[in-house]
């Protein structure tokens, strides 16, 4: 049996891509705020990039905002994405045992994820519950790509800061293969430092793109010795005129530069 | 206009009480997995303890591990407990602004909780969008009740603990009165010391009962020179027979307890 970490690398393997898109369905971006067009266009993303794409990640803050519709609508897209690309549920959920337990029989069972981001903050007993199954996997926050991410990531204790202590962890709990770790790509030096800590861990690397990240350090860096998945979110679904065409042609750009940098 | 934290003083000083009653609604605990058993038992909480009760406080979790339906009921909970006791999303948000700004949507508007848990780790980035409305409050996760706690919350950056710079940070984000943190009952020694942080900001205390958490010295700590709340969860909701009437008696007991705490 794969774990999730080998399933991961098959993927790249066989996709030959480290492109992962996030489903960030963003009513503004679309300019409707009718369910139906955003569920037409989220379908119409996973169409035009189901070979290209080794995850794809639905952000649940942009369904859970139409409540139990947008849940419903969530439950379709997961079975509509099925098995030939990998899910990530970005929740990033942190809770008590007992609660975290609940979360896990939500996202794996209940909506079938194959993976999910995680909060470390409430520390090793929230994120234990999720690593049971070696097949479904977890990827934890460690260096986030936002401005503020420095007020508690960056604070050192003993000569490591916290995002190291959370890398150094997050090895430990790695004992099924199933863990990764989070880190933005707008923090370069910290991306280095995390994959010398932690080179077996696969990263999960958001912020290139709208955000201004590095792809061409991320990629490099995320998959020196270790696997890395480079998210886009509204840089692919929402490209230019938003029609299945220019959605596949901008992951396809995304693709083939990272195919030229990972054989550069 | 009235803030979060002055809504939730008042309710106090006219209840006179500070007993927050978490909806975690496990079916284990019910036995039984009829979501309809679980609907009603939800609906008998809230009938025998609302005039009991300054808050309630539904677990995201355990109306999440049922998807849609889970979420139609959690729609179906926030209106039946209606205007006469506030409401708390436990629901641990964190995530950057333009996502940030989706949970509001969620949480806010489209379920109209009047107040929601967040989790620090991200900064104040992933805090802020959460705190415009003045009406609308927030608990931030500070120091936890759970065993791994003391992993990262208790680690020291010169001299001063993460889960105190927590504390200070978010007395920094209190501009509209809208702001509390989330101390777990276990931790007595952390309970005085944010307390004195953070002499202003309301508490939500969980971790009393099941978790073996001190009441008395959380509702003596918590209640000097500010405003706590103390959340119950399975004790009450599913005490003894777990009819009315029993669920009804134990809430009154704490919250004579509490009241005697208060006096003495």
């Amino acid at each position: 049996m794969e774990t999730f970490n080998e399933r991961l690398k098959s993927a790249i393997n066989k996709k030959k891509s480290c492109l992962c898109i996030g489903l960030d369905m963003d009513p503004t971006l679309l300019n409707s705020t009718n369910l139906e067009d955003l569920k037409y266009h989220t379908r119409l993303v996973i169409d035009a990039t189901m070979d290209l794409a080794i995850a794809f990640k639905p952000n649940f803050a942009f369904f859970e905002r139409w409540g139990s519709a947008g849940f419903k609508w969530l439950e379709e897209t997961v079975e509509y994405i099925g098995k030939d690309a990998l899910t990530i549920a970005d929740a990033k959920r942190g809770d008590i045992g007992n609660t975290a337990l609940q979360y896990v029989e939500s996202i794996f069972s209940h909506f079938c994820f194959d993976s999910v981001t995680l909060n470390p903050y409430m520390g090793s007993d929230s994120i234990k519950p999720f690593l049971t199954d070696p097949k479904k996997g977890v990827f934890i926050l460690c260096k986030t790509s936002n401005p503020s991410s420095t007020e508690f990531q960056d604070l050192n204790h003993n000569k490591k800061s916290l995002y190291e202590r959370v890398a150094e962890a997050s090895l430990k709990l790695n004992r099924n293969k199933n863990v990764g770790l989070v880190v933005g790509a707008t923090a370069q030096k910290e991306l280095e430092r995390i994959r010398s800590i932690s080179p077996d861990l696969p990263l999960l690397i958001p912020g290139v793109g709208t955000q201004g990240g590095d792809l061409h350090q991320s990629v490099k860096i995320g998959n020196k010795n270790g696997t890395a998945l480079i998210n886009v979110s509204r840089g692919i679904s929402f490209a230019g005129d938003m029609s299945k065409n220019r959605v596949r042609l901008e992951a396809k750009k995304y693709v083939e530069i990272m195919g030229n940098i990972l054989n550069g």
